[in-house]
């Protein structure tokens, strides 16, 4: 079995399930926040791997705040931002080509809150262009209570310039926000010198536990609780702890800042599977190609192909992918992102993402690209559409 | 060793531990929510739980929205009740011994929002009364946005008189939400028979993964999202699944279903336990004693000993138990539920949460009854105040 959708989510990485195996035969459960020696023990556990964390991502311990994952880090950076936002600062400047929790969560803001919403440009490759950015801060100085724009995107991969996004934003006083989930794990990331103000991580993009994750805020005054509760994570996201998910999310990270170097042999590999598949296809369809992308991304289409038809072709060889994004791809349409980027239906309907991780290389490129060429051999003599 | 501190968290249970220990040898981990198979046997599975755990609580399935646990969902019903709340009703009815993130979560509201709070009377056991329910629902007829009051305390385990308030309330049209999160697992509960509009539950208080729990929902529709994200929980809770959560809640809450009928034989024991104590120290206060209380939780004071030194006496004999609330009881004063009782500092100071679940009995009583006798035998000797 060849799992190509790290992008939608990883599997329990193999030390993950290593310690959680031996996790499972203690008798370390508690509440964390109680005051007998067990809660003591977990609770001086999660300020460990804290500790890891930061130093995995670049940040100072004091800067991480445990949650659920980046759907909620998104929501509470946005409440925490929004909700106190001064009156005349009602704009907010973000990109079409967002995970949908963005959009989903500014349409809130927009319909409810009085908010409205420009857009930055990005090119054919779905590359954020800098200069848009700065003509939307100029033009509405002083009204902008936030930036959103990715750090990498879901679907294509493709790295936007969030450093340069980040020293922009600071230098007109704005908050910038800046969604890492597929960032973090995936690529080079260091929390400092990105300059970012927000960020976010979700546990199981790294093969630590469900329901882990966190968010990495610069000045941690700056938040206010989403999640209510005591005095947990500093009375700034309130719940018992998710101690076990977040001792795997240690893991991870460790495990990823210690294997980082794999990223660059990765690439070669997809590099290589992207020519060969090209060479065999010359009307293939590589997405945010002319872009810098993740090592491990590939968002590839072959005109009039379905790309439903190329997933289960591929699943027959027993190799799991996606239609662009893992939420989304349920409907067999080209996905916002892709409109947005100009990519027409011919292509858009009929992509397949492939995403894998520093674990990989050469023997799983090379397995996918038998059964990528089969399936187009098998598939363009019936086209779909 | 004896964890007596269920109502701060529970272990994971025996068998979701036997049922994690197989899991971690599958391969089925991706995003429940792409197309490819693995994901598709992972909704599934989502599903599944909804109807497992639907039956044990006693709604219907989609009546349950899977989250992070009792403060996320408490969070995201205030959210959803208040932010849409008629310019007109801008009155909360609440009590003064609720669990910490219900008053922090109002504050809030409180001091952003303009609500204004007003609290119901208790009586010396900490039971709410019902006429000064109704009286405060007469005084300000048509201006109540919500009322909030506990199902279960989580320091006297009293169990309030939460149905005849729902049916209070919704003579009186009012929303009415009652934190079941030390209800559910370890007392007798049916959503639909309670007549509540809202309810919560936390995992790790019955024995599932940490970071995992649910909302259920009288009506859905009026559920807005508090964690933005895609499709998931039906648009109404945002971010990938903790599936893994999910999975053990249902094994969970199956259990305690299978082995609810075991909580009349807890109930005996610990009142034996309790006149036992009492018989040899009569002096020794059981707070909430005159009211029904759930089966496996008592709270304990000797005047002039102080919890944390009894606390520290048990655990030498390997027996784990909290003073108060597991999120408070780092402050050696008297809680705020206990002063809102009328408890005075002698006692308030010094008292031991005692919380066993419904795989408890005799046994278990037996040793901390010896151990609980020692430890007020040492410590009357050299009383801290």
């Amino acid at each position: 079995m060849i799992y190509a959708d790290y992008n939608g989510s990883s599997p329990l990485l193999t030390p993950v399930r290593e310690y959680l195996k031996k996790r499972l035969n203690t008798d370390l459960y508690a509440n964390p926040n109680a005051i007998h020696s067990i809660s003591q023990k977990l609770s001086r556990g999660i300020e460990k791997c804290r500790e890891v964390i930061a130093e995995a991502v670049g940040c100072y311990p004091d800067q991480i705040f445990f949650n659920s994952g980046s759907s909620e880090g998104i929501s509470h950076i946005f409440h925490s931002i929004l909700d106190q936002a001064d009156a005349g600062k009602k704009i907010i400047i973000t990109s079409p080509i967002e995970h949908s929790v963005i959009p989903n969560a500014l349409a809130y803001y927009e319909a409810k809150k009085g908010f409205t919403l420009k857009q930055v440009e990005i090119d054919k490759d779905g590359f954020v262009q800098i200069a848009s950015l700065e003509k939307l801060l100029n033009e509405n100085k002083g009204k902008v209570a936030m930036v959103t724009i990715m750090a990498a995107n879901n679907e294509t991969g493709v790295i936007q310039p969030y450093v340069e996004m980040a020293n922009l934003c600071r230098t007109h006083g704005v908050e910038f926000f800046s969604d890492t989930t597929q960032l973090i794990g995936k690529g080079e990331f260091n929390f400092e010198k990105s300059g970012l103000d927000y960020a976010v991580c979700s546990g199981h993009k790294l093969g630590a536990l469900s329901g882990s994750g966190f968010v990495v805020v610069k000045e941690p005054p700056k938040l206010s609780p989403l999640v209510f509760g005591s005095t947990q994570e500093r009375g700034l996201r309130g719940g018992t702890q998710h101690y076990l998910g977040i001792e795997t999310l240690a893991i991870a990270m460790k495990d990823f800042s210690d294997n980082a170097q794999k990223l660059k042999a990765l690439e070669v590999e997809k590099l290589k599977f992207e020519a060969d598949i090209k060479k065999a296809f010359p009307e293939a369809v590589i997405v945010g190609e002319g872009a810098k992308r993740l090592a491990g991304t590939t968002l590839i289409g072959y005109p009039g192909i379905h790309g439903q038809a190329v997933q289960i072709e591929l699943e027959s060889h027993d190799i799991f992918v996606t239609t662009s994004a893992a939420c989304t791809d349920n409907q067999p349409e080209t996905s916002k992102v892709l409109k947005a980027m100009g990519v027409n239906d011919q292509i858009g309907r009929g992509v397949i993402r492939i995403s894998l991780s520093y674990s990989h290389g050469e023997k799983e490129y090379s397995a996918m690209a038998s059964a990528l060429k089969a399936a187009y051999t098998k598939l363009r003599k019936i086209q779909s559409f």
